[in-house]
């Protein structure tokens, strides 16, 4: 059995990945193709728990370095419990962030050595790599522009407290972090897809559909 | 200001380590000596979100290698927010288990690669040290009936939740850890005293005293 893809959605907060995500989602279902779609972090119930301790905005704060670790430990479980075992069978996997985020928001956000964080990553994903990765790249004003309209239109949590959150980091962390995946993004040209996300979803979905011809 | 000390508790399961620390503790006070007590995981609040997430008996189950990097995670924090301080204030620190147990259980009871233990444990804690390590020695299986007629005993979810835990591991498991303990100990004399274990609690409280004589 030939084993299934991974397709990896990534971009700063406010890029629309996840968004983009669900449609594809949509044409997936539409064309009969079994897939799975999950996240980073929180796509196991341990996961899950990682995800709500990282994101908690109680007071306590979660140091740079716990955090790194936080992420590397979902990622373990995430890979060996779902993502794994999903491509034995064959299944096309989506997922909202992978590793590439770590070394995006942790290496180039943070400055934690990259050597560290190669480690750390390829510890945690058994070497596992993404057959593509989209990388929905966007400018960091516009990225927080869309987050806070979200996070003031709908009464939910989760937005606000990522709204808090992307708060919490100055705009050159974002700025980092974007020119961190655009660095990934040149260094491995033939996994990345470079997608502009600054239009309207309607406008970027084709993108998308392009950027996966011939892997779905 | 001189550095505080940090003194760890270690052992296996049912050693008998924590009711140790306890009976430190109250001769601390009594002598108006300031400390102050912690243990891992779950030293503090992002810790004890881990320790939850860790020590859970509910249906999924830790992957080993999400185990380590948890700990780690932990202990990163545990440092960086509560040892570390302390100790620089000068304040003694008393710690129920610190790396040494990820040593014991994850490189000699699981059989993870021991330099990379000592790496994540190298990177969790900076390179922190305890200056002294108590090891509470003791055979397995008085280890193990502790732990069970302590669970029987207390209508204590905790130590029900340990006593499952405990009887997960294979004895050969319990074996493995406590012959690590011993071959730490061998390794750095310096820092380890070892504490027969297998007495009452009254027969190994002066053990520890003695075992501290010139630290406290």
């Amino acid at each position: 059995m030939t084993r299934g893809k991974l397709i990896t959605f990534e971009g700063i907060d406010g890029c629309g990945k996840t968004t983009q995500l669900r449609m594809l989602e949509r044409i997936l279902t539409g064309r009969n193709i079994p897939f799975v779609s999950t996240r980073e972090p929180g796509g196991t119930d341990l996961g899950k728990m990682i995800r709500a301790a990282l994101l908690n905005v109680s007071p306590h704060s979660v140091d740079p370095l716990a955090e790194l670790l936080l992420y590397a430990a979902d990622r373990a479980q995430h890979v060996r419990e779902f993502i794994a075992p999903n491509l034995a069978k064959g299944i096309l996997v989506l997922s909202d962030r992978f590793y590439d985020a770590t070394t995006a928001y942790q290496g180039y956000g943070r400055g934690f050595d990259l050597t560290l964080i190669n480690q750390l990553n390829n510890l945690a994903t058994g070497g596992l790599k993404p057959d593509v990765t989209l990388l929905f790249d966007l400018d960091v004003a516009t990225g927080m522009e869309r987050i806070h309209r979200r996070s003031g239109d709908a009464a939910d949590n989760t937005t606000d407290a990522q709204a808090d959150r992307l708060d919490r980091e100055p705009l050159e962390f974002h700025e980092r972090v974007r020119n961190g995946y655009l660095e990934l993004a040149h260094q491995e040209p033939k996994r990345y897809r470079i997608i502009p996300a600054s239009g309207s979803i309607e406008t970027v979905r084709p993108l998308v559909t392009e950027a996966l011809r011939g892997i779905i």
